[in-house]
């Protein structure tokens, strides 16, 4: 089995899961419970952690808040920072069109609720022209919340201009950096932000941990109410085993993420130069030079994105199509089979195009991976295309 | 060490732990990606911890969403109800002085919100009388939420009862499982509840899992917008292993917690006797027969709770004082010394109480541990009365 589906969740790094081991059996204690030893060790496992995952992101100690996922991280910080009653006038929030599905709904939602929801353009690489927000910007705007990299067509944002244009204008800025982390620099003072969410499964750690960066003084509310865990942010007990890996994988990214990181890079030029040479009728998404190391991504005219998933699965790989987090129900119901609404934002024409794919390296990625891919594409595609009686006409 | 601290999370089931493991390294897919075999493996190992957990508490597959602590399902169940349009202008919930500090937190929040709480009086054993329920109720209540078993004092509710008059009265019913569930049985069915929350930490199951029941047709709105997991009520990618290893403490409890249970009820009368034979001034809380299994609480007059909790951690005994949830805050502040709000409502004199001590024990837990425990106990007992100037009145 390749698998080529990193963005929506990387394989557990084996050195992760060793230190987490003793947590389970063991060391079973509610980080609560200060007075005997296994209470404690919970405890100052969880500070370890925190530490360490606050150092991978240039923040201090206190600022970082274990949650459960990404989604819930961005959630907080955005429903957190609204709840605000210095914000409770201010009915004002920028995104951009290609955020992640949970800042979209949750958008959304505000939408219901009385707020004004900018959605910022982008070009047809996915990028953001600054000079949008600063147009969007009123007196009235009460965040921004823009992602570092969009999981689905690559494209890393120019987060420190974005920044800098929000601090300019005193406005919380949140960033989404799910993707990006424990791929690509993620360092919160060079970005000017107020709140940035990641999560361990997308850099090699475990499912359940993620983490919510809250710059020092900014006022936020809890989602969840309860026993004042995590400085009273985040009430519930810790799933400690979870937050000690998030750690660990946190410390295996600040040493190794040079390396492996150049070597992702060529491994995904080397897929993208070969299905450009090997594929007619393709069209890469995302930037070409910002994007995610080792992530590839791109359509062909008049192929579904779904069949040449299945296809690929069937070769024993695995790839994406769509948005990861919610490509199954896509499938479920009559909008499976359309252009995704970040395909849409970045200009790909609905009549042509049926569907994207995308293949997202991890470091444990190796050229034959790439070369398997490679010889495997065009017959793939040669037997939908003799299916699809478009492609044919072409 | 000994470990006596159960309702604070018990140890995992090793059962349990093997049943998780693959989904670390091996079937790392997200649940969402169908296309291709791991991701489909993980989406139908979280259906079938679904089926295992609803079967569990007699409800039915569909009724139950994973979240990631009983905290977070007490949330959802409370907020995610009220938020209903049709409750708007009921504006009324009924909760008891002794539920868990999430629900007494939710429910200080919404007083701040403009609602009336109904704080329900328990007597002496911590019951509540179904009469003031019934004469609680008016046309503005929304919602009531009390807890099957207080894992501060041990009492068992009579949930059936409570159930009962709630339905009668078409107001939706909440109930706090978290301290009674894989102990004795939680039968959505018998309670007549509208939603019930569990946690698999415990259960013998890992951390980062837990439920709440939602009863078909109830109308909840989600704390977390994304990606639809969970039936839309919960987004954010499952938390794969956590979620496995809940539904295979859900399956150990249906098949042995009849023998452990029984096991852990006659350990905690010898504990209960032969505490109370050798110890002075020793005050028992809670139901002496209505309580958990295993579970023996109390107080000694002028005895600090924290210092019993210290020199028992010292002789490698492992108890509890206070909510186990909030123990490091309450030690941290002023409050730390005083009689918790448990304490109080079941009539605790705070003058000659200062602090309680539980004894929770598990299905691990062995008569020689009972039996060194009440060798210990009288020394400790001993000394501190020693160092206490009002005990040695007495």
């Amino acid at each position: 089995m390749i698998y080529m589906d990193n963005v929506a969740g990387t394989k557990i790094d084996s050195r992760v899961l060793k230190k987490m081991m003793p947590y389970f059996e063991d060391k079973y204690g509610n980080p609560s419970a200060h007075f005997y030893p296994i209470g404690r060790e919970s405890y100052e496992a969880i500070s370890k952690s925190r530490k360490a995952v606050s150092t991978l992101i240039n923040a201090s100690f206190n600022e970082i808040i274990f949650t459960s996922s990404g989604t819930e991280s961005n959630n907080l910080a955005i429903k957190g920072i609204l709840s605000q009653k210095k914000l409770e006038n201010k009915k004002h929030i920028i995104i951009s069109e290609i955020e992640h599905l949970s800042i979209q709904n949750i958008a959304s939602k505000l939408l219901n609720e009385g707020y004004k929801i900018t959605k910022l353009k982008v070009d047809n690489y996915g990028c953001i022209d600054p000079d949008d927000l600063r147009k969007a910007i009123t007196k009235n705007t009460a965040m921004v919340s823009i992602m570092h990299a969009n999981p689905e067509i690559g494209t890393i944002q120019d987060i420190k201009g974005i920044g800098e244009i929000c601090r300019n204008h005193n406005i919380v800025f949140h960033v989404d950096a799910v993707a990006s982390c424990g791929h690509i620099p993620v360092n919160v003072a060079t970005f000017n932000c107020d709140l940035l969410s990641i999560s361990a499964q997308n850099f090699y750690g475990p499912k359940g941990a993620a983490a919510l960066y809250i710059k020092k003084g900014t006022p936020i509310s809890p989602l969840f109410d309860g026993g004042y865990q995590e400085m009273g942010i985040r009430s519930g007990s810790e799933n400690v085993p979870a937050i000690v890996g998030m750690g660990e994988a946190a410390n295996i990214v600040m040493e190794e993420m040079p390396l492996y990181s150049k070597k992702m890079e060529l491994l995904g030029k080397k897929l993208w130069e070969g299905l450009n040479d090997k594929i007619d009728f393709i069209h890469f998404t995302g930037h070409p030079k910002k994007r995610l190391p080792g992530h590839v991504s791109f359509w062909i005219e008049y192929i579904e994105g779904e069949s040449l998933l299945l296809w690929f699965s069937l070769k024993g790989i695995c790839a994406a199509s769509g948005s990861a987090c919610s490509s199954n129900i896509l499938a479920e119901d009559e909008e499976g089979l359309n252009a995704s609404y970040i395909l849409t934002a970045v200009g790909v024409p609905n009549d042509i195009c049926a569907g994207s794919l995308m293949f997202s390296m991890s470091k444990y990625s190796k050229e034959e991976d790439v070369d398997y891919v490679l010889s495997t594409a065009p017959e793939i595609v040669k037997r939908l295309s003799e299916m699809s009686p478009d492609y044919r006409k072409n």
